[in-house]
Formats: C-alpha cells, sequence, structure tokens
C-alpha cells in the first residue's frame, strides 16, 4: 500500500469520477428495467420494459459511489483490495461496476463490454435464467450473498485475517446495522492484529430506510452515532450529501483520510512494535436512498424515502407518465458521454478502474480456491492411541483431535492459513493442546492472570456463535482453512448462517470458474448426552438434521464413536473441498473401540460390522442387528451385545456401527448413499434392527424409508428428555440405555418374547433399580459406572 | 412507584443489606457444595459434600448483590419490579435469594425455610431428581433461561411494554454482552414509550471473564465503554469495587441514582408530554468474578479470574486441604450471625426483603399465566371471503388476516395486551391493514415523509429476528398476547431461540403453579415458492422440520390453503395457550377454496378429503390420491386434478389437503396424530399417494413411515432448487408443478403407463414448452397465468 498525501480532488478527476458513478448508476437502471434497446435513441416504448420488474434500486446509486471511489484509490495506491457488499440487494450496482471494469465479460464472455453485452446484461438480470438479484455467487469479485443481511462485517474481518497486505472495505446497510450478528460483529477490531492481519475499512451506509421504516442508526442524532462507533474501538468519518459533486470531494477526501490513518496504523504497529489497540477509522455515508431517481412519483416522494426501495415506478406498465419518468431518469445520467456509439465505456468513465487482478472484481482473493494451498495435516500415527483390545482403555476424543490440531497449527505457524474458532469454548472441548503452538487472538487489555492470549494467535474465542461463523467464512472463502468447534445444542444459533453457506457453496460448485475451497467444518461436542452441567436448556442434537435438509453434494455427517475414528474422519474433513462437514463427538473419557487402521477402514466404508462385537457365526444372516452411531449410543449398544452374549448366548446379534450419516441415504439421493444391495448386506432385508442413534431417533427413518428392511427398524434416540442429571441416567430417561435395547431385542425377535422372559424382566429390574439408586446417591449404579466390554 | 431522595445508607442499613447478601452467598455455596449437614457445627466430612459437583459458582456473588439491592428499593420505593437474570447458570443465586425471601418454600412447602428445608435445598440443587443448575421454569420469579445466552435484554423490553407501572431490571453478564442478539437489544430503547410502557434498568455486570477468556468489554478502557452505552442510548452508572462495604453504598447510591432518572423520565413524559427520546440509565457494575470464595487454591489465583467460573475447589474430593478451603470459605460468611438456631434467617437478614408480590420470586410478571386474559377475537364472519365455487376468486390470504389482527388490534386499545411483532416486514407481509387501528412503535427522530410511526404504537419492527422473537417471549411470558410475522426462509435466524422456548414450556406445562400463557405464533410467509424478487437465498421451507423435533404437546405446524381457512387456523392459535403454533400461509393472490363454514369445518378436522376436487364416486376406493399442504401446492394439485379429469376421465382420483401436520403423525407420537384407522380411510392403505408438499419432501415421510399405506406414497416437495424466477418455473424446477403430478399418477397408478402413454407425452410436452416460453418471455405459460378451477 503506498501513502499519499490527501489532495483535494482535481476538477478532471472529479469529472472523471462521477462519469463511472454515472455509469454505474444509468447500468443498474438500466439492468432493472430494460429488456431490450440498452441505449435507446428513440423514446421507450412499453415493449422495452420488463414484464416482470424485480429489483432493489434503494441502495443502488450508494454502493455505485463507494465502488467508483474505491477504484480511485486502489489505483492511486495500488492497494490489494476486497469488498464486501453487506446491501445484498445491490446486485444491480456491482454487477454494473464489474462490467464497466471488464472482469464481467472475462468472466462470461458472452456479455461483452459494449452494446451487445450491455443488452445481455440488462435482459438478464432478475430474469429467469438469468442472473439473481443480489450480490450472489455469480458475481465477481464478491464472497458475501447480502440475501439475508447481517454478516458482512465479519466476513469481512474473516478476509483480513492473516493477510497483512489487504485492504477489506465492508459497506454495511443501515438495515443489516439493526441485526445481532453485525451489531456483535463490531467487536472483530478486538481480535484484529495490525501486525499480521490486513485492514478493515467498515462503510456504514445510511440512507435512512429499510424496506418500509427509517432505520435506527439513521435516526439517532449523530452525536450519538459517534459515541456509538468509538464506544465500537472507531474513529468515524462523515460523507454527508445529495450535491454529487459535494459528496465526490467529501468522500475522496473520506477514503483518503481513512487509508492514511491505516496505513499509519500498520506502521506503527509493525515497525515500531506498538503494541497500544489502535482506534480504526469508519465512513459513514449518509446519502438518499434511491438517490438520483425519481423524485416525485404520483404526488408522493420517492427519493430520499423507503417508496425508492425497490422500483421506483411501479406502475410502469400501466400509466405512461411512469414510462416517460424512466426515460427522463435514464437521459439524467447523459449517457451519450458514457457510453461511445459501440456501447463501450469513454476513456473518461474507465480513468479510475484499476488494472489487472487489482480491480474489485478480479481480486483473487475473492475466488479463493484460487490462492488455497494443501492443509498439511501430519500422518495420524502420531496422534492415534493404542488399541490391543476394544473397549478396555479410555480416551477423550476432543483431546486427541486436540493434538492433531496442534501439529496442523504449528505446521502453519509460517503460512499462517490455518485458524480455529470457537464460543469461548476451546480449552472446554478439550482442545487446549493447541495453545501449545499458539495462543488465543486478542488485542484488548491483558491481564498478568490471564493465560494464551496473544497478540498473533489464530485461535479465535468470542462468545458469539455469529461471529466466529462469520469470520471462518470470510476466512475459508478467501482461501484459507478452518474448523469452528462448538457447543452441539447451540450451533442452532447459525441455523440460517449455514444455510447461506451451503447455499453458496451449491451454486459455486456449478460455476467453472470458481475454484474449490476448503470445507467449512464443525466440530461438534459437549453434546447431548453428557450436559451433565447444564441440563436441558443445552441438549439439541438437531443440527444435523438441519444440514441435512440442504444440498447433498455439500453436506457431510460424521459420528465417530472413538478418539481414533475421530482423527481420521478429521483428517478427511481437513482435506476436502466445497463441503460442510459437520462432525459430533464426544469430550468425555469413551472407551477406545477401533485401532487406527481398523478406524480408517471403518471411516472409510462409512458403516460397517463390527464382527468382534457381535456373535453371529457367518452360517446365515443374524437373528438381530444392533446399530449404532454416535459414541454414547455405540457404548450403550455394545453393553447390550455384551448383555446378550451373557444371558442370550443361543442369539445370533451383528453389532453395525454407522460413522457416516449419508450412507444411509439411498445412492440416488446423496453421493454418499449406499445402493439397496450394500443395505441389505449390513441390515438385512427381514430382522429386527435396533437402531441406537445419538440424535433424534425420527431422522434414521427419514434416512433409511426406502430400504427393504425399514418395516423392522425400530430406533431409539434423544426424546427430548433432560435435566441436569447423569450421562446414564440420561440414556435410561431417553431408553437409549443397554437394558432397554436388550429388552427391545426381546421384544422384537420373534418367538423370543416367551423364551427370554426372565432375562426381560432382569433388564426390567436394574432399570428400576437404577431409579432409586440414582436419587438415593446421585451417582450411577456401579456395575455401569465400572463397565468394560469383555468381548 | 414512589421516589425518594438518595441518601447515604445508614449504618444500620448497610449491616441488614451486608447479612442478606452474606446469607445468599453461603446459601449458594451451600447448594453447590454440600449433600447434607448444611449448618455444620462440627467439621466438614467428604460424606457432607456432593458427589458430583455440577454449578457456577463464579457470576453468584454478583447476582445475589443485585438481587439484595433490588429487595432494598423495592421495599423503600414499594416498586412493582421483576428481574431477568442474564447469567443463567447463576441459578444458585436467584434459588438463595427466592428462598431467603419465602417465595421457594410457599412454591416448594417442601424445601421449608428452616434447617430441614435448606438441607433440601442443597442436596436438591444439581442433583438427580432435583432442580437444574440454571435459572429456569422451576425457579420462582423468573421467565428467563440463561442457558443459551443473549435473550435477556430483548426479553427484559418484551416484560416492560404496556406495563407502566412495573420495573423491569435485568442482569447481563459480560459474556452474554459479546452475543449478537444482546448486542442488537440494546437499541430496544428506541421502541418503548416511557408513557404506556414501563422502565428497564439494564445492569451490565462486568466480572471479567466468560468460561476461559477475558470478557470484552471487561477490558476496553471505561471512557470507550461509556461512549458505547452512550451511543446505544443510555448514561452509564458506575459501581466498581470489591470491598463489600464500599460496594453496597456505591451499589445503593447508583440504584436510587438510576431509579430516580427513571421516574423523572416517566413522569417528565406522562405529566408534561415531553416526546424527545429520554437516555435511560444503565447500571455497569463491576465485581470480581468468585467473588469472597477462595482467593487462590493450589498457588493459583481463583477468586477474581476465569477459575472461579464452576467449582473453585475441583479437587475437593481428594484434596483434604480443599475441604478445608471449603469450610473456611462458608464460616466466612458467619452463618450463626444470618439463620437461627432452626436455621430460618434472621431478621436481620430479612430486612430488606419485600412484603407478598412486591417479592421478586413471588410477582405475578414472571408467571404471566395470572395475568392472562382472554384475547377478544372477533368473529370471522366479518373477515372471511364468499366463496362460492371454489377456485373462482382470487385474495391475498395475510391481508385477509391483517383485516382480522386490525379489530384485535382495536379491540385491545384500552387493554394493550396484544402486539404485532416483524422485521421490518408487516406491510411486506400484506398486513398493513393494521396501521389503520395502531401504528408503529417509535421513539427515534421522525421525518415528515414517514408513515404509521407513533409513540404508543404496538406493531414492533426492527431488522433483527431475534430482538422480534425476544421482545415477544418476554411479552407473552408475562401474560399478554401477540403474533410474529416472519420472512419464512429468515425466521431460521431464531431457530435456537425457539428451542429455548418450547423447552421453557415443555417444562413450564409439568410445574402445575406455572398458569398457562399465550402461545408463541409465527405467520411464515413471503415463502419459499413466491420469492420473485429475491431467489435461493430467500428459499429455505425447513423451519417447520426444526419445530417437528421438538416437544410434541407443544408444537403445532398449520399450512392454510388459501384465506379463509388462514382465518380458521389463526382464531385457533391467537386462542391457544402454551404453545408454539407455526402459520405458513401466502401473501400473493391466492385462489379462494372453501367458505367459511367450510373451512372452519376442515381446519377443525386438521386434514380431510376434498371431494368436490376429486372424480371418486364412493363406491369404492379410489385408484390414487392426490394429496396436498400448503397454498401453492394445493393449487398444483388441483390444477393436477383438473388435468386428470379433463384428459383421464375414467381415473377415480381422491384429492386430501392436510391444514394441521401432525395430523400425519400416528396419536402416540403427537395430541394431534390420527389413529392409523382414520390415516387408512383418507389415503387407504394399498392406493398410491401422490403428496404435494409445501416444503421438504422427506418431512412428510417422517411423520407418515409407520401408516400401511406408507410404501405407496411419493411426495414432491422443495428440493433446494431455486434462483429468481417465476412462480411457475419455481414449482416445475423441483418437480412439483401440476403436468409432473399427472405424470407421477400415470406413472404410479397399476396399468395406467401404457394406456395413457399419449397424455404423459402430452404433460411433458407442456413442460418443455414451458422451458422455452420462459427464457424468451420471462412469464408463465399463458394457460398457467390464466388458469382457473373449472370443476
Amino acid at each position: 500500500m503506498r501513502d499519499i498525501a490527501p489532495l483535494p480532488l482535481s476538477d478532471d478527476d472529479l469529472q472523471a469520477l462521477d462519469a463511472h458513478w454515472r455509469a454505474a448508476n444509468y447500468l443498474a437502471a438500466g439492468q432493472i428495467h430494460l429488456l431490450a434497446n440498452p441505449l435507446p435513441d428513440g423514446s421507450l416504448g412499453p415493449g422495452h420494459i420488463k414484464p416482470r420488474l424485480l429489483g432493489h434500486w434503494g441502495t443502488t446509486p450508494g454502493l455505485n459511489l463507494v465502488y467508483t471511489h474505491l477504484n480511485r484509490v486502489i489505483r492511486a495506491r495500488d492497494l490489494d483490495a476486497l469488498c464486501i457488499w453487506g446491501p445484498g440487494h445491490g446486485g444491480p450496482a456491482v454487477l454494473a461496476n464489474s462490467w464497466l471494469e471488464g472482469t464481467y465479460s472475462e468472466t462470461y464472455p458472452d456479455v461483452s463490454r459494449d452494446a451487445e453485452g450491455m443488452a445481455r446484461l440488462f435482459r438478464q438480470f432478475s430474469f429467469p435464467g438469468g442472473v439473481p438479484s443480489h450480490v450472489a455467487p455469480e458475481t465477481p469479485g464478491s464472497v458475501h450473498e447480502g440475501g439475508e443481511l447481517g454478516y458482512s462485517l465479519a466476513h469481512a474481518y474473516g478476509a483480513a485475517f492473516d493477510n497483512p497486505e489487504l485492504l477489506v472495505a465492508c459497506v454495511i446497510g443501515d438495515g443489516e446495522a439493526e441485526t445481532g450478528p453485525l451489531a456483535a460483529s463490531w467487536h472483530s477490531n478486538k481480535f484484529l492484529d495490525p501486525v499480521r492481519d490486513g485492514a478493515v475499512l467498515p462503510i456504514l451506509h445510511l440512507n435512512g430506510y429499510k424496506i418500509a421504516n427509517p432505520a435506527v442508526l439513521a435516526r439517532i442524532p449523530e452525536q450519538e452515532l459517534d459515541e456509538l462507533l468509538r464506544g465500537y474501538g472507531h474513529e468515524p468519518i462523515h460523507v454527508t450529501g445529495e450535491c454529487p459533486t459535494t459528496v465526490h470531494r467529501s468522500m475522496a477526501l473520506a477514503m483518503d483520510t481513512a487509508l492514511d490513518r491505516i496505513s499509519l496504523i500498520q506502521r506503527t504497529a509493525r515497525e515500531q512494535d506498538v503494541t497500544e489497540r489502535p482506534r480504526w477509522p469508519v465512513i459513514v455515508l449518509r446519502t438518499p436512498k434511491g438517490w438520483t431517481g425519481p423524485a416525485e412519483v404520483g404526488g408522493l416522494p420517492v427519493e430520499g424515502t423507503w417508496r425508492s426501495h425497490q422500483i421506483p415506478l411501479p406502475e410502469i406498465h400501466d400509466d405512461p407518465e411512469q414510462l416517460r419518468q424512466l426515460e427522463t431518469w435514464l437521459r439524467s445520467y447523459r449517457p451519450g458521454e458514457l457510453f461511445d456509439e459501440r456501447g463501450r465505456p469513454t476513456a473518461q468513465v474507465l480513468a479510475c478502474v484499476p488494472e489487472g487482478a487489482r480491480r474489485l472484481g478480479a481480486t483473487p482473493h475473492a475466488n479463493g480456491g484460487l490462492l488455497l494451498r494443501e492443509l498439511p495435516v501430519p500422518a495420524l500415527e502420531g496422534h492415534a492411541v493404542p488399541v490391543d483390545k476394544p473397549g478396555t482403555t479410555l480416551h477423550q476424543p476432543t483431546r486427541v483431535l486436540g493434538g492433531l490440531l496442534e501439529e496442523i497449527m504449528e505446521a502453519t505457524t509460517g503460512r499462517r492459513d490455518f485458524r480455529v474458532v470457537g464460543p469461548d469454548e476451546t480449552a472446554s472441548n478439550r482442545l487446549q493442546d493447541l495453545y501449545r503452538a499458539t495462543g488465543k487472538a486478542w488485542q484488548a487489555e491483558v491481564l498478568s492472570t490471564d493465560e494464551h492470549l496473544e497478540r498473533h494467535g489464530r485461535v479465535m474465542e468470542i462468545l458469539s456463535e455469529h461471529t466466529c461463523q462469520g469470520w471462518l467464512e470470510g476466512y475459508l472463502l478467501t482461501g484459507r482453512h478452518g474448523l469452528f468447534s462448538c457447543y452441539e445444542a447451540f450451533v442452532h444459533i447459525i441455523d440460517s448462517m449455514v444455510n447461506q453457506h451451503i447455499k453458496w457453496l451449491r451454486v459455486t460448485r456449478r460455476l467453472p470458474w470458481r475454484r474449490p475451497i476448503a470445507s467449512l467444518n464443525y466440530l461438534l461436542t459437549s453434546h447431548v448426552w453428557r450436559q451433565d452441567h447444564n441440563g436441558f436448556s443445552h441438549q439439541d442434537p438437531g443440527f444435523v438434521d438441519h444440514v441435512l435438509n440442504k444440498a447433498p453434494e455439500v453436506v457431510r455427517v460424521y459420528l465417530p464413536p472413538d478418539a481414533n475414528t475421530l482423527l481420521a474422519v478429521a483428517d478427511h474433513a481437513l482435506r476436502s473441498r466445497d463441503y460442510v462437514n459437520v462432525i459430533v463427538a464426544g469430550k468425555q473419557p469413551c472407551f477406545d473401540w477401533l485401532s487406527l487402521d481398523a478406524a480408517r477402514a471403518h471411516c472409510a466404508r462409512g458403516a460397517g460390522i463390527w464382527d468382534w462385537a457381535g456373535t453371529e457365526d457367518g452360517s446365515r444372516e443374524p437373528d438381530v442387528v444392533l446399530a449404532c452411531a454416535g459414541d454414547v449410543p455405540t457404548q450403550e449398544v455394545l453393553a447390550a451385545a455384551s448383555l446378550l452374549r451373557t444371558h442370550l448366548p443361543e442369539l445370533s446379534v451383528r453389532v453395525v456401527n454407522v460413522v457416516d450419516l449419508a450412507r444411509l441415504l439411498p445412492g440416488e439421493e446423496h453421493p454418499h448413499g449406499m445402493p439397496d444391495a450394500e443395505y441389505d448386506a449390513l441390515f438385512t432385508r427381514d430382522k429386527p434392527v435396533i437402531f441406537a442413534y445419538h440424535g433424534y431417533p425420527w431422522l434414521i427413518h427419514r434416512l433409511a424409508y426406502r430400504r427393504a428392511g425399514h418395516r423392522n427398524l425400530h430406533v431409539r434416540g434423544y426424546k427430548e428428555i433432560g435435566t441436569t442429571t447423569t450421562p446414564f441416567d440420561m440414556v435410561v430417561g431417553n431408553d437409549l440405555d443397554r437394558y432397554r435395547l436388550v429388552m427391545d431385542v426381546i421384544d422384537r425377535v420373534p418367538g423370543l418374547a416367551v423364551r427370554a422372559a426372565s432375562v426381560r424382566q432382569l433388564m426390567e429390574d436394574v432399570r428400576l433399580r437404577h431409579h432409586g439408586w440414582i436419587r438415593e446417591h446421585g451417582t450411577d449404579l456401579p456395575e455401569v459406572a465400572g463397565w468394560t466390554w469383555t468381548g
């Protein structure tokens, strides 16, 4: 980044900026309205207007102004810059600007930078078979779809982390600013390292209105707003006006002031080792909603009001006066001065546009796969736990994973392209070995009692799942790697964010120019069955159900039952691309079932028979299948298998463990789905299957309902029964315990009910004894607490 | 509320406050640790300690301080007060205080206010069969479980709306303050009417640490924090210290200053009609985490650090030194001065405690059902649309509902116990008739171009689904009524909040002393099939799946297919208690299918045969069942039925519409579930069922997998395929269109494939023609756009 003194704009510069802005405004209005005749020489006729007007004008001129002025400073300072366009409805603006700078035509050659391409640009917008009305995956230069609103600033910080030479501008609409996720993400500046990270320049765009209401931040006194922004740790710079010339001058000065300040902050931190947290600049841009559009329509004010949010001329198909208004509006930009006879932007329009990859639409940071390097995942052998015999030793699976993550963190010390995020739970989730390789990013005050805080740390902790998710998305989308460790129940907080990320990935996978990025990896732990401290409010295994509703080409769900399977699954997830991987694993001591080799083989299959755990002799199909998915259900199934071995030794029992949940789906429903023949070979077509599942039991039915054996499938899982109690009391309460599973077997294997009545009574008795014991002692029955697998 | 001048505390008052605080601290520490021997006369032995120590000490002494000082001002000023305890882990504090004031024993007589009751109080805490470790539904005086964190302040505002005499204190932990929902909810003060609403007094509790990290707001300079709070529209009052005497004096003064200021604000607004938005006070309470607990353990600092978050003495079972530390700690409160020989609190301890319903644990506002009045839902006849013949007229269902809501809003003008919330979408969702009865609450600046803003309005719009949800929950929990209208896709933003509310209701339904409250009613509109403007990012029908995972006794889902069915469903939902009702309905013009009488009968059944739409003659079972749920699927099914009538008149077709989705479940799975016989009578046991469903198709399988006819059930729905396009293109893209449904019928009715091959080809041809037409014209095929039901 070069520094230049903020000089007043020359008149030529001003004219050029204004020409670019007018061109962008023209192109945006054209996209919203025109089906044909993009540069009308005669009058506009009804046939030139799109039959359905679908787009948002209100935010567009402001975004065009920002794009134009970013162009200027990128050129003047040779900036490496990325912009996050929070007001996602401003699709027409970003499309217009990328067409002007040429990146649109480079990405989509049929939309050439001339009159013919302009006609295509206009027609395709919000038109069936064309492009969406939002800034979207299809938009060059974008890593952020603004549809849902709230995530722009967190995405911007995610992009800036570990990109010390990058400037990330971030336009925040005053509507978006009211959302919780956005409000929380202002404090991201306490986690931004001026030495190793890039800069974020928030541009709060106050155009005053949302869909139908004034925006809160636009209606508090400027002094109060300044207090708020200073309270967030920023220094506000105001740009206010409706006269374009005044606003251009003011905006150019604001940009220069902000960038000089950023440059000074970075030099001070990098060269003089100053560690005081800086006050980063923020630009407050206050311009009218629907600026330069129709001032009044039908006697009502439109420019500067919520009426310009979408289509300022809603009756244009029926009202010739509104058609004339559109014509006047389009002519007001003087397109004849902006485009040559072949419809190409003039040299004056393009004077401010940067070159090559410096263009906002061409930055590789917005197509992160271009920058992505393989993550150095080490050999698992160095972290695996030895397993000579299943079920005799205990490890905390996430603690074991922590060692692997530590090594990755260590190996990326120089590259700095791996981060772990979590809402204050990294150590609680037993990943504390990470702190041997790095600290927790922290730029605020540090006290002598603090531990592991580090100015350059790459573990990110803030008590906001939204901010964690937004940071990580921004980091991944710009070509890096990461993991989000979260309490299982509270990952629902970002249900809607992961929706949007999955949708983004689903679309980018169909765009050849978008290169694959690292997967978004969730480690969900502190799960439903082990909420001893926290009880009912912390019990919810439904995130898996939520993500399995989404695009199957993107979504993967794993439930490793022990430490080595967790390693094998994590190894795969961390190397994968363009997925959302959900890994549910325990942090409490858990029996080790599989050696590393066995774990790898089992995870590669995704589901398989654990023959050491069953009693079938191979001569015929078993009498019953005990299936399990998840660490606690696996333990209960193995304990049940052990009970059956003791009490009903003649029964032929098969144990099936499922790690990769999507394997239960038919092959045509999910890339990991298994063919019917394989399913039948595992689960049989007609034998009773007692399936102990980690989450809501009906999910298993939803996955397996097409299978021949479905009618014999009986699933146990979490039924929203819980409180602060012991682990075993939790499984008893939800009928997932070993004794209940044995009873299920007896109830469902034909002919067994009578023969095994006494065994069933024995099981019932232990459950009854449990109920008494737990209330008396507050601990689990000794035979449960002391249980180990005896084979 | 009485005003009193803030006098310095007398020494007697100070002693009494401190005694109460010490007693609460003693009781809290006792709950966390002691299994027996609550007031040890001799030494504590290992047998007196709970086998599993599960609780959170860190936040507890601060909460005890707040409770104690709220007691003082409630008594002194005869306040009607409620407190929201944001740091939900502080269960021991709120339990201790409600035991001290007597409400605990009144609610749970077996936990008497004496030594025996104290023993029970201690033992039950975080003990199997006892009470959860959080402030929970079981806790007297609580409307807020702090487990998930983020919602305290929005709940507080919800409680304060339309309760002009109520003071709602709200303790916000510095961890919670980092969350998005909390950060957004600070701006609620722009919506609080000093005339018709009560007051909210936020108490930001900075104890410095979360689980393992410092809290952001505790580590920014005080001046920066003040700027932030002023930027939120508050005037901060600081209480800082660790010397109890100093803090008591400072806290008493802060409380008095804040309450005097609130009183002045309210008088000014109410008596002098001053409309300027006031700057409400906020108290910043900065005391050590784990205050008064062990200062050091094993040579490491504990008090004042994150190490006191949960159990300050984690090795107490194995380390006799830690057991001695507990003893010293408990004795430090001098329990002999606080409790008499029978374990009852002394007069000095109780000197600050208010009387009767003024006690925080006894306020009826925290048991809102006590205050709830029937909502005056008017006769539907005044709003129903006339339907002489199905499918010939069009109405916007939500617009029709808006008329009903207007009348309710009007009828509650004096009572003020009904509000409608939504994220800037009330008019977009076509409920604008509400503005004839009330305006949108707004206390910030108003411009001449604004419409419908009103100081005393009861429509609440902020672009934060979290804040809307939090407000409404707080409003309902304190005994009022309301409705949340939301874009269908973005209601996922509050997935985790509705989880917690459903969990709350599930627990309260089992507590006899908790009186039923009004249901939380969602109107989800601007739904997946009609996102013409917004495309893929705005398409997600999965909220229904999410809530159907939760407690069936709480959850209800309705998909009314037209205006009159929406009225009938809304009528039921608005009168209901203790439910979460999810109503999915369209805002676009939709055919009217049922007259009001027919709609009522149909909704009462929840699912039924539309015999006017089918072609069966009653002599035998139909050849095929066309089932539908949702407005767009219903239209496509009826269009398909019409096509079949024309092209395959000999086919016997039954049309079934499902309004109440849970009816598909077995009776043992949901209170609305239907018996198998009824299901079989509707859907047959063996005929093909082609089910057009509004959302993800597998949800229907998940509900119906136990039915005999399940193997013949073929469901069409949303498959995550969408973009900015026309409504019909959306259904074609997802294979839900009428032509595809006819093809499904032909493919699945035995023997029909050959006979109807030409009809099938005809259907295929229209679909092909559609694909060409839409890309050419951007509109739907004329025969689709102009379709009406012809019977």
